[in-house]
């Protein structure tokens, strides 16, 4: 079992005067930073300066991905071929890896958004072509998805550095996936639950679901949502449990 | 005086499923290739699609970065301030070179597109921001302006490359800049004439003006455009002359 | 059986710069026309221009509305919900009636596109989302769905008109639903077999499917595609075969 | 001198996720609406929102349409023609037609947004360009601009009723412009102050200038700007002046 872990974070969801997420805040909690390349959020602007804000929290960089759908942030899903997928992840990537290489700092890994996350999870074939993507521009970066999912499995059949996603405030079916959202209890709000949830997570391996099942799971990062009022609340408490526990917070990559 | 030049062409600017230009057939002609990127034309789809055609006719590749104005294609001025430029260049030129080193090849050089061009030309403070978009991603590419303009003066304050562009096929006015579109005789049609007009540029470095005056003009590419119908014609002309005048037709990078 | 028929196309698919279809030739054959509202093609100044060119011809016109998906010209699927389908027909709706007032005329009737047509087409409730943004928008404004479909008992549900479409040169299922274009023979191309269909639907009601077997299909227009090289010469072959059976071509609001 | 003033606000500026202004409280103190038609901000979902929440509150409802440049908020001058900004003027006043009409509604005015209004206060041609496309829409529909403004101006050529405009917060230059933003002093936050300039433009049809001149002003709304974290507390002292002058507050179309 891994005796550290890493924390991660959507931000840069910003667009235009449109603002979105406490970056600032998060960024001091988390140990990698997943930001948004323009389709389903962010812009130029947003994108060069949460670079920066990044790069100042010594937070690691990765490209967040989403569908073409700014009015529904890239929450529904498309009917995209694996084609189109590939392309709009590269364009994306290396969208954002222009704003990380302007600063003189690295593209640590790449975490695909919402629906795009969603159905990579599932399909095989759209798994694949994001995998590609991110081998054919850069094989030493990382592929961020859920854990035991085909993403991972994808990424892994291609030889490039997988790290599995687990979701400390989420509740979880038996076959691993998440309790969609519109459902009770989908959403864990205590800290403290939450917080042994990530502990667990780390040393043993496991979570107990919805179901009241023990849940194998393997996951070197656990994502920390920046939209929720309090998000802040449940990375301090995080972040509390982990060094109460001697579990060492760093990124994956490190 | 130089005894070779670089002829290029905007390619890559059909959309979705509309169709822009006739890549193929020019990429036979040319030695280096401006892609557009996705804000005044091009798609993810066709920025891959256009690299590896470019890549098979062996053409040097350059980002093509526009305003973000689909439906104007780029055409129309924005009050866009340097910042803004700066931005939204280093994520085109991102988001081309992605495709690019997907396929294990190189980005040779950036050359902005329409409004964004033109403005560039004249304002040194937007000229700057792309001089230092460029510099700041990849300082080995080169930036490709109109010949003496601001854009090229940018470019060499900051010390990277530059590439001064000149255009056979349009009118000059005394000062240097192109005489407008909607002017009498502010294109020129006739083969002969254009071709004639690219060996004066190459040879003598000189062009003569709408008002019948000598101008100077220091350009080692020379753009040729896609979107006449008789783009082709013009530049086997161009070719013929360059070759009966034993110019060397080659990318200016090489 | 009716002795009437109306052909309708698709126009106003070009975008900014770009050209799409051949509207001027296709609207001297047609009775109605479907115009794109700007979300899967079309724009402002498309919408316009096509407004007077199917005043001048005499064609009535309706709004095409699609998703927002403008690089996959509204084919793909996405996962909408039927609230946003209702806010997405009645926007679009209203930008084109815009116009089409403007030019002191009436907007006849509402078609959805691609994506959207096919979900209508099977979802009950986006279905009736349309329905409702019609209805809401203007009571007298005709759906044109297809023949049969969950679109059309949706109108007919809401108490709005509603005109079932026929597509005479595709291959149809024994369930009434087309033969995806992917599979073979999904196109029929030979212009008299064409006409002979649309006389058959027209005059009997049916059609024959790709397995053979009869279909009644209760269709008042039919569907003349513009985007194939040869629309021209099928609805050419079509109005011949029309005038031959002695059945009047006209709008099916007159 | 008019004893009644109308009291307008900017609504509906949220897009997607993304949440702009406090619509719910403003339009209780106001009079009329201007709601966004998704090309500055806005989309089809908030604007069938607010212009529910605008009916609740019984305030008019106007289109508020913008340059199509959603990333800068429509706050970039674009080098756009007439025929250009007659037809995305159109467009959009028609898109947010059909949301009031399918609430059984009527659409009260238009008032162009942020740089289209700055253009169109200064270009004649634009200005007639608006007005044009409001006339030919609905006569009876009302243009707002700024008082004594060119678009005032083009709207009374054309014969439809304008609606000039005062900003009661903003400085003022001795040719009636609005004193740039970047200017010290260019907003005023003492409501107290504020409140008094209306008084004295409704009651005296007169505001003092940065240059402490008097500058006559025949304006029948006041914009009441939203996007301020104290817009309420200004709204609130500005009606307690007015009734304390009793001045009515109403709607310029009652």
């Amino acid at each position: 079992m891994a005796e550290r872990i890493d924390l991660n974070c959507d931000v840069g969801e910003s667009f235009g005067v449109y603002h979105g997420g406490n970056d600032a805040e998060l960024l001091r909690h988390v140990t990698s930073a997943n930001i948004a390349c323009g389709f389903h959020a962010g812009d130029p602007a947003m994108m060069r300066k949460t670079v920066r804000l990044a790069l100042e929290h010594n937070v690691a960089i990765g490209a967040h991905p989403g569908l073409p759908d700014l009015v529904g942030f890239g929450r529904r899903n498309m009917q995209v071929t694996p084609r189109e997928v590939y392309e709009m992840v590269l364009y994306q990537m290396g969208a954002l890896h222009a704003f990380v290489r302007a600063e003189g700092a690295k593209l640590s890994h790449v975490k695909p958004h919402g629906a795009l996350y969603n159905m990579a999870a599932r399909d095989r074939e759209l798994a694949t072509a994001i995998a590609e993507a991110v081998q054919r521009f850069d094989p030493s970066c990382q592929l961020v998805g859920l854990a035991g999912s085909e993403l991972i499995h994808a990424g892994d059949a291609l030889g490039i550095t997988t790290v599995g996603e687990a979701f400390a405030d989420r509740a979880y079916e038996t076959d691993g996936s998440l309790t969609p959202r519109d459902q009770p209890f989908a959403v864990l709000c205590d800290p403290q639950e939450v917080a042994n949830r990530v502990v667990s997570i780390v040393r043993e391996g496991k979570v107990v679901t919805r179901q009241n099942t023990d849940l194998l799971i393997d996951a070197r990062t656990i994502c920390i949502h920046g939209d929720s009022p309090h998000a802040i609340h449940l990375v301090q408490a995080i972040r509390e449990q982990l060094q109460a526990a001697k579990i060492e917070v760093a990124h994956f990559g490190s």
